[in-house]
């Protein structure tokens, strides 16, 4: 299939490469061109603009946050005569007016646009593999078109609804049970080392019981490990997506206490200079109030 | 081998079933005695006392709670020649109590007189089936001498330290992992409900992706169903084990912010009625603070 | 002094009386017309648009919230030659934007225009007796020319600084200390009342002692009365402040996690329906969680 | 009037010159001696034991915590025929064991004995002065005897209820809104100072406002000037008093989470190695989370 793809950070070169090791054509941009650059060797043809890229099938787009799709978005809706498929985890309110912009052009001038919600739950080397989940929302044909891509980036797919912005909120609700579990874990771990157990004994436990899940064992030895670098996910991203969960939240009329303590404590880490370290690093914080230094 | 049995509420009851099954000699013995009685036929003799039960070579409690296991802990101080096996969730500070008061025992009249701790994880159908979990602490052979009673009681035993408190401090610290995941599923089930999302297929997707773990479906599934009865474990004893926990890490000078907003919420479920719930009925609240009534 | 005055709500119509009874020339506009016509009678002219509005030394609004304001800035932006004096509760962010942009203005085309931010303390009955505090910052020579005005309408003025976003932060920072307040007594209250003392009797040692300042006694009486309408200021209101406190704390990286509970609280009794009771029925919320029906 | 006088520390100390200075005649005991002599000077005479202590028409005890309390209660029983008026913070449960058993002994042997609670509010220095606040509860006539002691030490005695722990519970609850002005303060101070705003000129806001109370003036003050020693009332004894709150709702079934999060922020001050600093040293903290080292 012709794909166009933006954005190639970390998640996006791993998911392209995934998609050209695949058989796929692809159009990559990326708003600084050296990282396109670097998947021509995997056989990428280089679009100049996004316009270029959207000479395509299916657009996706793998952008840091709500600013960077907004500010292609235009060109996206001018441009495409086909599905736009959002994978980035942005927020509810973007992915409402995405859908409504991309109907009404729909309706008027470009019959076959259709926009796509679809985030990811994985880390860089999921993505590599072709491990990710994806959640995916939009009209069913929509989803169709993008089966293929999704076969080849995800181990399974999970389609949501015809709502786009479900697929955006329950990536949200992901991640920020993945903050709690790093949250609880942190109080934890600090709490049985200063009670002098084996804090790898006591994980164990926890992994071998009622927490045998993928989030509690990658998360568990993170934090026993205290190796808050190189980040699979930074601090500063992690704040980001809590802040959506609590706008998406309020614009719904919905307290989420734990997301408040967890945003909290985000910021936290922010202000001792945490931004760039995996978000794990929540677990400092617990560590530190327990007195350590 | 001959084994006096303290407490047959509804996970002891299961528990000593287990024993009974697998051939073990049982003195067993409750409060209410009717409870016993009804282990009769499944072949336990029935104690008179604590003190007759104490003519074991283990003694077995399962007692409510701290004021419970100190109510018989002298009539087992003055009469056992043998092991105390403390199977059920208490404080960390009774466990060292407890400890400190057997070795004088074992120093001054009955040298085989030692003290562990097993809680276990697991509802009372893990109980019946015995697929328990038990996380124990104490000295080697008097783990060894409990071994063949907990290889009938649970799946697995998690041998800790030397130290019978590591293993309640564990257990606690597990509860309140717990406690924190059905906060956090209902504070998610609450938003993605509010917001038109299909809760089951919200779960579905937590439970297929990072989330596949049995704290998860167990009470995902509770709180999807908002089945908060009958209680396989009540918000009452929920609140006393985050009460627990938290006594534990005050007195270490550990601050667990969690598991003070779960204490809270557990408090607030108990104040509107709700102490014999099962404590999955916390994610109600969230639901109300969004607005449902 | 001729003034224009955008904004006739409580707050802005108790004002712009107190101007107009101290003899200023008053320009009045609100966004719908019959607010500005009541004012006719105490000798008000009435301004067909914000443009008209702007034909005067100094422009004060006192607009609901941040749209309301943006909604006509760009009016004053290009009309005035004077200074606009913002004196409702907006956010830092604006402020700074509103700031940069009447510079611009000054450099270039209207060189008498500068922006003051000068949010006020009080309810709407302070404003009716001239007895609001005025919290301005902004150039020297504009607060200077504003001075006549709040001694109208304050019983005391506090010049904090040159930045006018200084202002802005301090009046939210208050508010927030004033939300703080509420939920504190409401906690204190809703304990009290369930151990069966007389609030009233708790309410006045803490005012007779080391809480005897307006913040308590008005909530204080709130409370124990349960009187929540007529609002004074509104829940929705008080969400909205708590959240530009909040942004413009995460802006400078700061967490407030007294700010965030309160934020929650505020959420949950809009969520109920509470969205246009008196913030004070924070207190509601407290003694619901006592299980007070 | 002969009264016996229990427990000399900075409180006691200057409660028994007061006493002292206005012609009662006293008998002091202290556990470490030195203390009591200290007093001789001053006039007063030095009881051997509290049993001698009690050779008295009132005995006042100002004794650190319940443990302290508890260890001279009995002697204080079974040796007292008059008012035994218990001055310093202690449980509400407490209380009501002591309330109880002065009741009984009343009823059998001692028909003079009875029980007050007259908690302080007031810093060592306003003890020196005579300007406490006192909260008394108990039996009129038991009232009416402390009245004379209590208009020397104190500026201002309210006389609650008949039944002693409410005075406990009033002054728990004037001490957890007391913990959460310095919570409050020392968040918006490290906020507008992270904003570059001047704390001072900010604080005489806040204080010259709504919040012109003798208890945003004290902690105001120390918190600008970060004075936190010599302590007034150490970050110890506020978590003591903080977790006596949480202790007496909890047994009512209220939750607070004010006092839940000021616990979690003291523990936290205590673990690192605060807690002998003036409990005002909370707003560290909130700077600390905002980056500041």
């Amino acid at each position: 299939m012709r794909v166009g793809f933006l954005g190639l950070g970390g998640m996006g070169s791993a998911m392209a490469k995934r998609l050209l090791g695949a058989g796929h054509e692809l159009l990559v941009w990326n708003r600084s061109a050296d990282k396109a650059d670097a998947l021509r060797e995997h056989g990428a043809a280089v679009a100049p603009s996004v316009k270029a890229a959207c000479e395509a099938d299916v657009v996706i787009s793998m952008l840091a946050d709500d600013r960077a799709l907004e500010a292609v978005s235009d060109d996206i809706l001018e441009n495409l005569d086909g599905v736009h498929c959002s994978m980035s985890t942005t927020s509810v309110a973007l992915s409402e007016r995405l859908t409504a912009a991309h109907a009404e052009r729909a309706a008027t001038s470009s019959p076959r646009q259709r926009f796509v919600a679809a985030p990811v739950f994985g880390r860089p080397d999921a993505a590599r593999a072709g491990k990710l989940f994806i959640v995916a929302a939009g009209q069913e044909s929509a989803l169709d078109a993008c089966a293929p891509l999704f076969d080849v980036m995800g181990q399974r797919t999970f389609r949501l609804s015809e709502r786009p912005r479900d697929a955006n909120l329950v990536k949200l609700s992901g991640n920020f049970l993945l903050a709690n579990v790093i949250e609880a874990l942190g109080e934890v771990v600090a709490l049985v080392e200063k009670a002098g157990v084996d804090k790898r004994e006591a994980l164990a436990i926890f992994n071998g019981t009622l927490f045998d899940a993928t989030a509690y064992h990658t998360y568990g030895k993170l934090i026993v490990d205290e190796r808050w670098q190189p980040a699979g996910f930074t601090a500063a991203l992690g704040l980001k997506d809590v802040r959506l969960t609590l706008a998406a939240a309020e614009a719904l009329e919905v307290p989420l206490p734990l997301a408040s303590l967890l945003r909290d404590r985000l910021l936290r880490l922010l202000a001792s200079g945490g931004a760039e370290l995996d978000w794990a690093a929540l677990a400092r914080l617990a560590a530190e109030d327990a007195g350590r230094r």
